[in-house]
Order: structure tokens, then C-alpha cells, then sequence
């Protein structure tokens, strides 16, 4: 077996994601030689002692980080400025502190200032996840064949990079790097706005009249269906996602709207080749994604 | 073994639904004693041929509905015109006259002006579907355990409604009935709105630069992927549908639109709360549709 990347790796938030990590850290024994878990509720940290996945449960997050020498955020996005606070005077020199946050953007601006000289900050994102989240909704294969998308600021240091990509690597992912600024134009579009409209149609349907949202369950499977699996996501998480990719979720509204209105517009006037030009880009997209066998 | 349903089966259109209910017939041989098949495209009645699904190939329209009792059109919605006026004038009285379409409104428009008085109409809406289309494209077990709406119009012949009924129960469906404008409305939230989107997202990605849209299609897992399934649909179908379901159509795309907005105006305000209760609806109805076993 080879060496255990970190000494003692500690995880702030044990929900699905650092459940997750906890578990394929147990399951292989060369990601940490001990991982520490915070969480901010009393519930949660007994659940993760019951459940057996973390070497130590620590309440307090400054108390958590000390000594160790990787750090990963797994809690929701809009609570890295608070959480960063209370942890970054107590970060060990030589530590690399990562994340698993939706949107990058929002953590160089939260973390990066916070950040002490002598510690590394490799922000990353696995691009894997379900509906169903806490501590008991983790599992070892979650990351298993997913992209993971690290954003390293500018000036990285090689090692600690190198650390967490090989820790994504080991627990079955796929290392990408890129900006931030665009990872969060390309999530934009493949997830934010997807999950906007998915939560956005079914409140459409929940409004209609009695008998027809009756309806559209009993039919759901002619295509609404499609759109409510992702629907059923973490409430925290995904406000703050909105809330923190706010500029690269509202300019893939607009233009999915001014897309969506030319269609209807198309349909009013009874403008058949545009709308068949329409459909037929449809069918080009799902084609390019059967090739790359990602259908 | 029941008996035959009808005597002789005309099948106006030989794509993905009516190739396979000739399967369906030929499979079971209770649904039609001959199935006679026409199609436009001699290519079409070759394949039909070699097929070996039908008992009769017919190319011209006029000659295959004569002496049948059991006509079912099973084109685009948007040929139901053309195609009825060459047919109507050779009907059989007492033939009873049905369609597959999945806009009904339109087909009491086209069809009943035309329908002779001795010819019972009743237009019905299998929920049954791949991406594919063409006489290959189509297997008996398509409309096992799906739903087929039925749509008499106000005064139409029990006896009639009920062996297009039991037509679709021996195809595997289960039969449900109610009026025209009420199946418009919920397949517009069900299924046609969806399928907009699902075409105007992939416009969407597909006009980004070269660089974005590459990745849109490596990490359309996140979400994105889940919205495309559906655009890989038929063109003429499908814009067929929309030009034939305007109103409805046009209607669910405004409410849609106006719920997309204010969805986004709380984004770019940093309403919390408002984007909670929006998330928190998508959730609900999709345990609505968990307990309804439509997930």
C-alpha cells in the first residue's frame, strides 16, 4: 500500500460528500493515516461516531484543524466566510486546505484572504452527488468514474496541487484543472441552470389547478418526470449555489430565455423551419453526448 | 383466444406507434383478423414488406382504409388533414375512425367536419415513446404498463369508444378517457413544455464558445444530461405538436417564463428565502411522484 497522503486529514461538514470522503479514507487506508470530522450539530456528530467513519469527532472547527495537515470544507458555500474564521488562526503551517464546493469563484473570494501565508489552497469540486444527503447518505463508490475539477489560484503550489488531485485520483475520480471563473460558467450551464429549471417547473405544476397537478403526476412519465429527479437536491445547498454563482446563473438565464421566448414566438407565428432548426440542435447535442458515451 | 377486435385493421402511417401495434396484432392475433398497412414513402411500405408486419402493404391512403372497420392514423398530427380528405369519401360505414396523435384538439378540428355520419371517431393518445422512429423502431412491448388517454368527442358511440379501449388494454396500456382540451392542457405541462425546454437548452449550450460548449458536453452528468434524453425526439413530430398545441403550449411556456424570472430576480436580490420555498416544491413533488411509483 502506498503511503497515506496526509498525516491527519480533517473534514469540516460530514454530510454526503465528507461522509463520503470519511468512508473511502477508511476503505484504503493511504488517504489519511487519521481523519478528524467536525459537524455542526450535535446529532450529526454522534451519527458519524455511531456510524464508525472518522478516527475523531471534534465539535469545535478551530479545535478540529489543529495539527492536521489537510483540511477539506464540505459544508454548503455560504458557510465558508464563517467557518474560515473561525479556523483559519488555527491552521497548521505546511497544511493544504481544499473544499468540495459547488461554485469556485465564491471561495477564492471567501477563503483566499483569510488564508495564512504558510498553508496551500487547492479548491476542488467533485462532480458527483444524489438526492439524498447527511452523514448516512455517503457511500465509497460515490466519486468512483466522476470528473473531479480542481481550481487552483494562480501561483499554486505544485506539491500541494499534486496532493489533492492524487487524493481525488485515489478515491476513483477524474482530475481535471481549470479557473475558477470558468468552472463556473461551464456549471452554469451543465447543472445551475438545469437545477433552476427543474425547481422552477415543478412550482409551475404545484400552482395549476387541482385536477391537472393530479394529472401531471399520473403522466409524469411522458418527459416532467426527466426534470424532477435533480429537483429533489438539498435545499442549503443549492440556495447558497444560487446565491454564489449569481452572475454566471443569471446570464445563462437570460439567454436560455431569450431562447426559450424566440421558440414561442416561432410557435405563436406558426414559423416551421425555425422550429424545426430548433429541434434538430436538440437531436445534433444529444448525438455529440452518445459519442462521448456520456448518454 | 378472444376474438379479433376487428376484421380488417388499417394503419395509416407505419412509424415507431403504428409499426408496433402491427406487431402487437400480429403477436397476439386478437386485435385484427388482416392488418393492412399504408405509408407514404415507397421505401416505407418496402421496409413494412420485408418486415413481414403486416398483411396487407397498401400505397395509396384511399384504397387501404376501403372494407376496413378499424382505421387508426399514425402520422404527424400535422398530415391529419391531407390525409383525411383523401380518405374520408372511402370509409366503411360503421368503421370506426382512431389516431395515436398526442394533441387532441387539432384532431377534433381535422377530423370531425370530415368524419361521414356512419364513421365512429375516437381519437386516442398512447403515452409511449423512444428517441427513435421509422418502422424498425418499433416492438410489441412498447405500450406495456403505459397509460392511453382517450378522447371521444361529446355524443360518440359507447360501442365504439369501448373496442378502442379494449384495443389499447390488449396492447398492454391502461385506458383513461377525458375531453379534449383537458388532455391539451396537461400533456402542455407534461410533456411539451419539457421537450421546449429540452430544445432550447441545448440551443443554448450549442451557441456558447467552442471552448464552453466542449465542456458542457464532458460534465453534462451534473444535471444536464438529464434534460437532453428527451431532445433526441422526432423533429416532424414534435413540431407537429407544438404548432397543433399552441394555446396550451404558449400558455405553460408564459407561466413557466414568468416563474424562471422570478426565480432569477431572487437570485440577483439574495432572497434566501424565496429560493428556499422554490426548492423546497421541487422536493415535494418529487416525493409525490416517488409515492405515486411514477420516479
Amino acid at each position: 500500500m502506498a503511503e497515506p497522503l496526509f498525516e491527519r486529514l480533517c473534514l469540516i461538514g460530514v454530510g454526503l460528500i465528507g461522509s463520503s470522503i470519511a468512508r473511502v479514507a477508511r476503505a484504503r487506508g493511504d488517504i489519511a493515516r487519521a481523519v478528524v470530522a467536525n459537524a455542526k450539530t450535535p446529532a450529526t456528530l454522534q451519527r458519524v461516531r455511531e456510524l464508525g467513519i472518522a478516527d475523531e469527532v471534534e465539535a469545535d472547527p478551530a479545535r478540529a484543524v489543529r495539527g492536521a495537515d489537510g483540511v477539506i470544507l464540505c459544508v454548503p458555500v455560504g458557510a465558508y466566510a464563517p467557518v474560515m474564521e473561525a479556523i483559519a488562526p488555527h491552521l497548521a503551517p505546511g497544511c493544504v486546505l481544499s473544499d468540495v464546493g459547488s461554485t469556485k469563484g465564491s471561495v477564492l473570494r471567501d477563503l483566499l484572504p483569510l488564508t495564512p501565508s504558510t498553508v496551500q489552497l487547492v479548491p476542488a469540486h467533485p462532480l458527483a452527488g444524489t438526492e439524498h444527503s447527511g452523514p448516512d447518505a455517503g457511500f465509497a463508490e460515490l466519486f468512483q468514474g466522476r470528473y473531479c475539477i480542481l481550481t487552483p489560484p494562480p501561483g499554486a503550489d505544485p506539491v500541494a496541487v499534486e496532493r489533492i488531485a492524487e487524493l481525488w485520483r485515489r478515491c476513483g475520480s477524474m482530475v481535471e484543472t481549470m479557473d475558477a471563473a470558468t468552472h463556473d460558467k461551464v456549471l452554469a450551464i451543465v447543472s445551475h441552470l438545469p437545477h433552476l429549471i427543474a425547481f422552477t417547473i415543478c412550482g409551475t405544476a404545484d400552482d395549476l389547478a387541482q385536477e391537472t397537478r393530479e394529472a401531471v403526476l399520473k403522466y409524469a412519465a411522458s418527459g416532467f418526470r426527466d426534470f424532477t429527479r435533480i429537483a429533489a437536491s438539498d435545499v442549503d445547498m443549492w440556495r447558497d449555489i444560487f446565491l454564489n454563482n449569481r452572475e454566471a446563473v443569471l446570464e445563462m438565464l437570460a439567454r436560455f430565455t431569450e431562447d426559450a421566448q424566440a421558440l414561442g414566438r416561432a410557435i405563436r407565428w406558426g414559423q416551421a423551419a425555425f422550429i424545426e432548426d430548433r429541434i434538430a440542435r436538440g437531436r445534433k447535442i444529444r448525438r455529440g453526448l452518445i459519442e462521448r458515451k456520456q448518454a
